[in-house]
């Protein structure tokens, strides 16, 4: 193996920094905890209010999202493509969201003074899509299209960072079937792919009753994270089992579906997804047909299903982290296993001398799921402690220790399991098992 | 390996169609080649001008060139990153660049009346990051950071479909060194990573000299496609190797090099790459400095390497595909085999059933790098010549029909190699062979 195929630290821009010390973003403008765990520890960096740089370990996290999703989508029959940000605001005006939601878009004119905005959600664009082709034939129903892409939203007052941004990252899919038992049918299998998503993920979430809000539509479903955060609130009835968005609720006191009043209780909520069963509200006005079996033309129905791709990363780090501590489900970690080679001069550094380098490439070899997976703390002119604290603040899952046992002739390595509150010394065959047993991906 | 994890031509949204059929695409709005078998076969779909929905088998030769872009970044320790699109106005004041190329940025206000632009470059804003940042040390350069995605040009007049869009996917990276003998070899080293990709790419291309034009800076070049339709003209002489965009050369009848008049031409190119060793320019009005070995802050130097993405694919189908057939770089293609069965209900049909489904797998399985590129055309109803039309058409590279031949005791399998320009008839060993010998990712 090449130096260059191993990722290493030092080689990485991750400007870990306090924000109290950043010239140019307070902690007045700090509103959450994951926001400033991914500020310092240089996940993330402030451009303009509501909107982040995503800096390369972020990009990393986000990658592997995307991996999870996409598979997924795969399984359902998704298709992956990408509909173009800048959207002819006449598409707006002709499903009425325009008038509706004008003053959360962003809007602009080009040189020829046409009219655009910058779509925060799709279903316009999609629609017409559909009306712009010859209608397809019934056959080619259900028809399911993806993007996964930057949304913008000029929200009065963004805050929480990624979590409630103006420019953030969605995942956007658009369902269509020729009536409205096969839409159900569609929306049915994508909750269900959704809940898969969120399984891989990890984190506790709640399926609950959603608002459709300006959407509109026949049915919703919110994917709520329980953080204390939460902006939404959540009413669980442990009586019946009904959980909705209390949005959706008249009467907060009581269960809508089983009436009890006891066993109820209401929690915050992170809205992480949303799904829509439109049926025709979108179709019909941007005219999106399909040729039926009599060969006439019929209009589709629809669902819409958005993911907070960005809102997901930032949601999970704050749900899992302790004030100090950055922790991720491990199927997101922008890596899972750290190796700290010792300090430069130290005897231990002589005496295992290129183990390090070789421990890395044995694990690669042996489990599969860590190829590009493991970081390699090379910044040897730093003591192993302040590297060892480095690392447990930003969530490896797994912390290698190269030191002084691991020069014995029987060489054993120092293990740190965070996730379940370890430390072990391994042979480097025990180590192997170890890390294939506990690792998830 | 189950049904779902096989790619089905029946369930991939291609909307085949004749431009001239299409309500709203005229045949005026179609200015290439390229762009009118891209409408045409399905591969991307007309929004607003300039700007087109990248539909599933465009997005998976998008996803193909970014993993080549990944991978050749990596190794010359290239980081990504991920910058907003909604860029402060102010920066672009800061550097001067509002006022010289106002007319083509698309700008907006927020609720705030705060100005911003939609990025169609990234100077600014890869400057401003750093210098939002405690400046950094010597020791954490040379910083290579780049991404990936959506710019945004107000072009008076889009053209070419995907080559010259108003919205277009672009690669830029920005290097930082210490000082610009540093900046130079950076420069350079970036240089030879963008030819590793367009070597693998595999598109005939020119490296030649390149007018800096508003962008700045002491030194730039352009990478330029050859073709008809390219917008930019390129001097080559044959006696010196000299090569550069007319732009910069002040006698069009003359070697700037060698002084030569015999033995040079002019070609058109599309550009699909440009680099720039900026210096200072942008660095040093946005302050991006580093602390110096004496403990002083200095400005870095700066280079910046963009590639055109979705030009990049589109100049790809444009430089190989004929009027009527689209071809591909082997390593782009949406899929590298599409195997056809026999038309549902014919004797062929019955006799080779399940075998379509064996081969498929077999072939992933002998053959790693097909993985995901192997695509069935179930749609058993059309006739196989119908099918085999649609297959050269989009340019699979290898069309494998199972006929009667497929049928017999020695099952033979017809192979057709467009890009050999070959038809052959093979044991399904002699197919494997054949396939990963002529195969190239």
């Amino acid at each position: 193996m090449s130096i260059t195929a191993r990722h290493c630290l030092s080689k990485i821009f991750q400007p870990i920094t306090a924000t109290s010390k950043n010239s140019k973003i307070t902690r007045q403008q700090v509103t959450s905890k994951s926001q400033r765990l991914m500020l310092e520890l240089g996940i993330i960096q402030q451009s303009i209010p509501g909107c982040f740089h995503l800096l390369p370990l972020g990009v990393k996290s986000l990658d592997k999202l995307i991996k999870i999703i996409d598979n997924e989508m795969f399984k359902i029959g998704g298709q992956k493509v990408l509909f173009p940000t800048l959207t002819n605001s006449k598409l707006w005006n002709e499903s009425g969201r325009l008038k509706e939601v004008g003053t959360e878009l962003f809007q602009l004119q080009d040189r020829h003074n046409h009219h655009y905005i910058l779509s925060p959600t799709h279903e316009e664009v999609a629609s017409e899509m559909l009306s712009i082709l010859a209608p397809l034939s019934y056959r080619n129903f259900p028809l399911k299209l993806y993007q996964i892409s930057s949304k913008f939203r000029d929200e009065i007052k963004p805050r929480f960072g990624l979590m409630r941004g103006r420019e953030f990252i969605m995942k956007d899919m658009y369902s269509f079937d020729t009536d409205i038992e096969s839409a159900k049918k569609t929306y049915e299998e994508v909750c269900n792919s959704y809940e898969n998503i969120f399984n891989t993920i990890g984190i506790g979430y709640a399926k609950v009753l959603g608002s459709s809000g300006s959407m509109g539509g026949s049915l919703s479903h919110e994917y709520q994270f329980k953080a204390p955060i939460g902006e939404d609130n959540v009413l669980y009835c442990s009586s019946c089992q009904y959980s909705a968005n209390i949005e959706v609720c008249e009467d907060h006191q009581k269960c809508p579906n089983c009436g009890d009043e006891k066993n109820i209780n209401i929690q915050c909520g992170i809205e992480v997804g949303h799904t829509f069963l439109l049926g025709d509200k979108y179709s019909k006005p941007l005219k999106s047909t399909f040729i039926a079996k009599d060969s006439k033309p019929e209009v589709l129905q629809m669902g819409s299903y958005g993911l907070g791709i960005s809102r997901i990363l930032a949601a999970s780090v704050e749900v899992l982290s302790s004030e100090t501590e950055m922790r991720w489900p491990s199927v997101l970690a922008p890596y899972n296993v750290i190796i700290l080679p010792p300090k430069k001069g130290s005897a231990e550094s002589l005496q295992t001398e290129g183990m390090p380098e070789k421990l890395y490439s044995n694990l690669e070899e042996k489990i599969p799921g860590l190829k590009n997976n493991i970081l390699m703390d090379d910044r040897t002119s730093l003591t192993l402690g302040k590297r060892l604290l480095d690392a447990k603040r930003v969530g490896y899952q797994f912390t290698i220790i190269i030191n002084k046992k691991s020069a014995e002739e029987n060489p054993l390595f120092e293990l740190i399991d965070i996730k379940n509150n370890k430390q072990l010394y391994l042979s480097k065959e025990a180590l192997c098992d170890y890390i294939q047993q506990n690792f998830r991906i």
